[in-house]
């Protein structure tokens, strides 16, 4: 009964998408799991472009990815996705990170809400086509944690940038990869080749647009995780984001 | 006899692969190029793994595309790539952009040197493979201008950047598609909301690395063309490109 809940996608590691170790970029990885969110999502007909029809539109509001391992430059690997919850307001959808030997070398959750594209206001996703968007739910397991709070104090950004065209996406925002990218490359090279990232959130708060202002700010917690928080012109939070590296 | 000389390869134009006006961005195109040049190379044995073996590798050097149009996000398009010519120090591979209905909306040209990757000197590629890579030179069209001559006299940098994490590929360069964004970058957005670009050229001279100050000086030509010149540290020319607007 699960088997038409999966959905899985097939993938193999380009040279241009992997990293200075060889290995898949979050950016990329962050990527296909959206592809495969809106993939699968269409082919039950509650996809972006199916909801767009009644001038709703899907929102993505966290992600959090937890890895073992990357793919290497030119492996195949693939990605199974499926609805963990649906509630009023909110659908939680898991993905499985599976490497070429058919090993799960990683899990993600993202968080989603609805909202309607005139109003901007959330729509009852209980409600969707009548309800069907919970025959989807699925019991697979997700063995990661669910995003947890990100606080950041420190009053000195990091870093500031000035959004440019290869921010923007096709609805004017600044799109939800490229925050990814810049997160991670408030850190040197020496991290990226001492450690790898373990745990990664991201906690989309607003949108930001081109020509904001985006500050950084990073704050190192006690244990060992970092939580970073992007402001865009230095006053409402943009979008929140956790690492843990191991 | 041209079919087998001729490779094609299907994409769609991702979400997070569109810009602004919803069409695939200059970037996403070039990392498709540069793929399909490596499939249909790795086809015919000499890709980078079947050349790697005898430690030699690929070096793109120039990289030329015309464009009537780009594919909108959601829309198939593909891309027949084929060898023109092989010299003794370079080849030329020709690229069609093939829209969903099947009508070419642009062509790009590329230029490949093989070099040692022990001695970093160019191999004779009419002797490769017993100069089978001639087998392959097909006379299939490629109705654009070959790449031209790049020369930037300004000495003022329009924008100093330091390269990032993100930036540096497996091989600890700044990647070929990077450039490509970056230079992009330096158009305010009214640029590609009143105009599209026409045609992009490409000179990869240099590598640079992680860390390296990229300075781009920017020059508009008398025939409107906007020549750009990238240096490392404010030394060496790393790429030159030519950006024609329409």
């Amino acid at each position: 009964m699960n088997k038409n809940k999966v959905g899985t996608y097939n993938f193999v590691a380009e040279p241009f998408h992997v990293d200075v170790n060889g290995k898949l970029t979050m950016g990329v990885l962050g990527n296909h799991l959206l592809n495969c969110a809106g993939f699968h999502a269409s082919e039950r007909e509650f996809g972006i472009a199916e909801v767009n029809e009644n001038h709703y539109t899907w929102v993505l509001s966290r992600l959090a990815i937890e890895l073992e391992d990357m793919p290497r430059q030119y492996e195949p690997f693939s990605i199974d996705t499926w609805v963990e919850n649906v509630y009023r307001l909110f659908t939680d959808r898991d993905f499985a990170l599976v490497n070429k030997e058919g090993k799960t070398i990683g899990y993600a959750r993202s968080v989603w809400a609805m909202i309607s594209m005139e109003t901007r206001k959330p729509a009852d996703l209980l409600n969707l086509h009548g309800g069907s968007l919970t025959d989807y739910v699925c019991d697979r397991e997700c063995p990661i944690d669910k995003p947890g709070r990100i606080k950041v104090a420190t009053e000195e950004p990091v870093w500031v940038y000035q959004t440019r065209y290869s921010d923007i996406d096709i609805n004017g925002h600044v799109n939800s990869i490229k925050y990814i990218e810049h997160i991670l490359d408030l850190f040197p090279m020496e991290t990226f080749k001492e450690k790898q990232v373990k745990r990664f959130e991201m906690a989309y708060v607003a949108e930001s647009y081109y020509g904001d202002s985006l500050s950084f700010y990073k704050e190192e917690k006690e244990d060992g995780s970092i939580d970073i928080e992007v402001k865009k012109n230095d006053q409402e939070v943009v979008v929140r984001s956790k690492i843990i590296f191991k």
